[in-house]
């Protein structure tokens, strides 16, 4: 780690020292391909199939529900691809404030966008409106990657499984499949696909402290979905390509770590979290902070002050040794304002005015009082 | 590296120390989002343009020329299904011995399989006779990942050259791309886009001594081509997904070293096989060297040894310390005798007698003559 005060975690996390050990070996050691016939292959297949087997766990899955993907974007592409494509003469549901690995193949598809509440959450009585008998897929994101608010996900579900029987009563055979992307969630929230009610589920191990371009889609036993890249027929035949073991191990492993730890490290960020609001308020005392407070990442700040220039603002603190975003980075190479704060009502002045500061493992509340401070420093500028 | 004898370099390469190496940086200290805009993540940027300029240069094409994917059969959907949806009326040319990563996508168009003859080579006037005013695309492997068999890649460009300027004088502006998979040729054999005349090729770091699931598609600046992993725009609007960098770095150091050295362990390779195939022709009188020898990899040596099992012989060699293949890795896990195999006129009790050994860097003449040893060993035991 540099000196810098890094709060960019909802970007790019560093890999974890114990993830990127327990890569190691499959790098140059045990680097066979998993398909492959003699013993020391069919030792990385069980390798694999342990990898497997820890991440199925944090979800309550069976492993054979788990396919390993090159990150949450393809992952959200096959649940979303894959769904519409099995069932061409449908619709789908996406809210107003998905990734754009949502949003964008949505619009391949005959679909609906479902608005949100002025705290970033999904209004589910419009949802549900939305929903009709040609509905095949429901996506809605488990937690928010610019606001950090945290999405009703269990009454959505509930919602979906009385649409469910309702749809069987009236015999129509069409399912109703729920996607959740928990790409922001897995650092911080319970990840059971059962208690969620859920039947497909993204995780992203780059946001894990693990290696990046490697994640994975719960697909539950019974989803009828197309397989998006074809080949092989690795992944249960949902996903070819040789599998990149190495990556695979150590997203397993940091996922592990990061459930395990998840409760302590969400109180400590929300302490810090509560500081950074606080100190804000006293120094700050025009900034809004967007999105719930409640239903809320521990570890995300979203700011607009009034007055000023977000760009100009980011490039300051970058001065200080200070890393924060403009939006999100994953659409930070466009320049229009983000589909998320437009979409919770700000103008585009507002969100011209706004900063993402989004905490993790190493940030520490010296790191929050130093941040603030150079961030009224950077306002009093001009 | 075990003490074990590999030779199954076609499946899986063990990442080399100076590919680890150039990669460890971006794991835990340059990890950012290389669409952040804060300065750090901004050099990251910059590196990972430089790797784009690496690879790029070995291909001698232009830096956006080059879209980075999660390895060789996320490339080849790309190029396949890209150019089949973005010409939805039009039909393709795949060879008989493609990679499944091809010869599955095809399925889901209108598509003619194009022979090859005895030796693996495509048949070209049977392949021109296919081509019609429909035809779009024509996917023809540089080399074969089974046999070994190196395709006449610019006689059949110079073909669809020819074509192309028919059907410009006829009006017809349907265009006529080549895409060429090029997974097992990068660690022997020239890339040079413009010398070969292809418009799209795939690169596989993961049979080059760099990390799996990284790879490449060239696609030639005017190439229309629908992107099939939607997101938030990376790879020039072509593949979404923040950006492995590490793996992306690795992969074009470890293209670096291919290129570099490839003429030179092309040399030593074509003596190791000579030797190989010498000692088989003494030893093991009545076995058959499968694929061209002329137009062969020089680390293929693909044989049947009539009246032997395959599998047999595979677990009696693992025995010895000595990894080989059964078909391909690729399609191992299904029990079907290999398409390569039937391609060029084997019995499917042929091809139950056959057995792959590649060789790579770490293969010596001592490898070979051990390897001999105990092929004839398990010969006998039965």
């Amino acid at each position: 780690m540099t000196k810098n005060i890094y709060l960019d975690y909802a970007a790019a996390t560093p890999i974890e020292p114990q993830v990127l050990k327990s890569m190691a070996p499959y790098f140059d050691q045990k680097f066979y391909n998993a398909s492959a016939q003699y013993s020391a292959a069919r030792q990385v297949a069980a390798d694999l199939m342990v990898a497997r087997a820890k991440v199925a766990n944090w979800l309550g899955a069976r492993p054979s529900e788990v396919i390993f993907t090159a990150g949450g974007t393809e992952a959200n592409n096959l649940a979303l691809h894959g769904i519409m494509q099995a069932f061409p003469d449908s619709n789908l549901i996406v809210s107003a404030i998905e990734h754009e690995s949502v949003l964008e193949p949505a619009k391949h598809y005959s679909h609906q966008i479902a608005p949100v509440k002025v705290d970033g959450q999904v209004d589910i009585v419009k949802l549900v409106k939305l929903i009709n008998d040609q509905t095949v897929l429901v996506s809605i994101m488990y937690a928010n990657n610019e606001i950090g608010t945290i999405e009703p996900i269990k009454q959505i579900a509930n919602e979906i499984k009385g649409l469910v029987k309702q749809r069987q009563k009236a015999g129509n055979s069409r399912p109703l499949y729920f996607h959740v992307d928990a790409c922001q969630a897995a650092n911080y929230l319970d990840l059971h696909v059962k208690g969620l009610g859920v039947d497909m589920m993204t995780i992203n191990s780059g946001k894990i402290y693990g290696p990046k371009q490697c994640g994975a889609l719960f697909i539950k036993a019974s989803t009828i979905i197309e397989p998006q890249i074809l080949g092989g027929g690795q992944e249960f035949n949902r996903r070819s390509g040789t599998e990149n073991v190495a990556a695979v191990v150590g997203f397993a492993e940091a996922l592990n770590l990061a459930q395990t730890g998840r409760q302590t490290e969400a109180r400590r960020l929300k302490k810090l979290q509560d500081i950074f609001f606080e100190k804000l308020s006293q120094r700050l005392p025009t900034t809004q902070i967007n999105g719930s407070l409640k239903q809320r990442l521990p570890n995300n700040v979203h700011l607009t002050i009034p007055g000023q220039d977000n760009e100009t603002l980011m490039m300051r603190l970058d001065d200080h040794g200070i890393q924060c975003a403009v939006g999100s980075a994953c659409s930070a190479s466009n320049d229009e304002p983000s589909h998320v704060l437009k979409s919770i009502g700000l103008s585009d002045k507002a969100a011209r005015a706004s900063l993402r500061f989004t905490m993790g493992r190493h940030t520490t509340e010296s790191d929050i009082i130093k941040t603030v401070d150079a961030l009224v420093a950077s306002c009093q500028l001009d």
